[in-house]
């Protein structure tokens, strides 16, 4: 048993999750670009502007840490995830930019007990990533293993 | 012209560049599940230990950050790179346990001209990141815009 709101058996295709919004500063896309990826366009404004991104821009993994803090305040605090194999064509379609506010929503595709693991399953999401134009910013589909309600200890 | 060491005509197939040594703190695990990925497992040495990664693991967001530190490093810092339009078939394939040192190497797959971006080639890599034991913990397929240092600015 599990007192988790979301288990395997909860996340049946088709169910879609809205994110809540996350404002993007400048001073956040500095400090992560200066640990992990310090590409000017990520550190500085000029550079930016200069560059084919227009702006100063988020690295693409910061993106992705910032969509997975989505992802995780949106329903992960509250399941049974036991973590993921890995990411399936992740696509940055357009910069995010300073000041830039992100939402987005993941959707259940498909889902099916692991035989390798019993009492895990593991669920495919789409995940959708907007801006505040309701432009997409990025797109990725990622399998998450959940536990089982019915066999689940709590995670 | 450019003054950087490495523009879209020095990434020839079959290239291969490797990465320095990072080794992971279960501190650096702990502070950036704090801020982007705040599961369990991520955060307590008791809850990774009883989670199927068996230890306190890195978050597979901050592998993928943790990597593209080693990539900025061992090349992209000295080179024309225009960012990427994403990832694809990123695989994560052993937990990243606090102590472990990461290390691994980039190889260049193809690359291509950019017909909609005059001056600038598509570069496809495949990243390994690997462990003090040898075993691959991370592998993706990655393409990584580039100017050409015929025509390239320095970025």
């Amino acid at each position: 048993m599990t007192d988790k709101k979301w288990a395997f058996e909860d996340l049946e295709p088709g169910l879609t999750i809205p994110f809540g919004e996350k404002t993007v500063s400048a001073e956040e896309i500095i400090a992560f670009a200066r640990q992990f990826d310090a590409q000017p366009m990520h550190l500085d404004e000029e550079a930016g502007k200069a560059s084919i991104l227009g702006g100063l821009a988020a690295s693409g993994w910061h993106s992705c840490a910032m969509f997975m803090r989505m992802l995780y305040d949106a329903f992960l605090i509250d399941s049974t995830s036991q973590g993921s194999p890995g990411i399936t064509d992740a696509r940055w379609k357009r910069p995010v930019i300073a000041g830039d506010t992100l939402s987005g929503q993941t959707t259940v595709l498909e889902r099916r007990p692991l035989k390798s693991r019993p009492g895990i399953g593991l669920v495919t999401f789409r995940h959708l990533v907007t801006n505040q134009r309701g432009e997409t910013v990025m797109e990725m589909e990622n399998p998450i293993m959940f536990r089982m309600r019915a066999t689940g200890a709590a995670a």
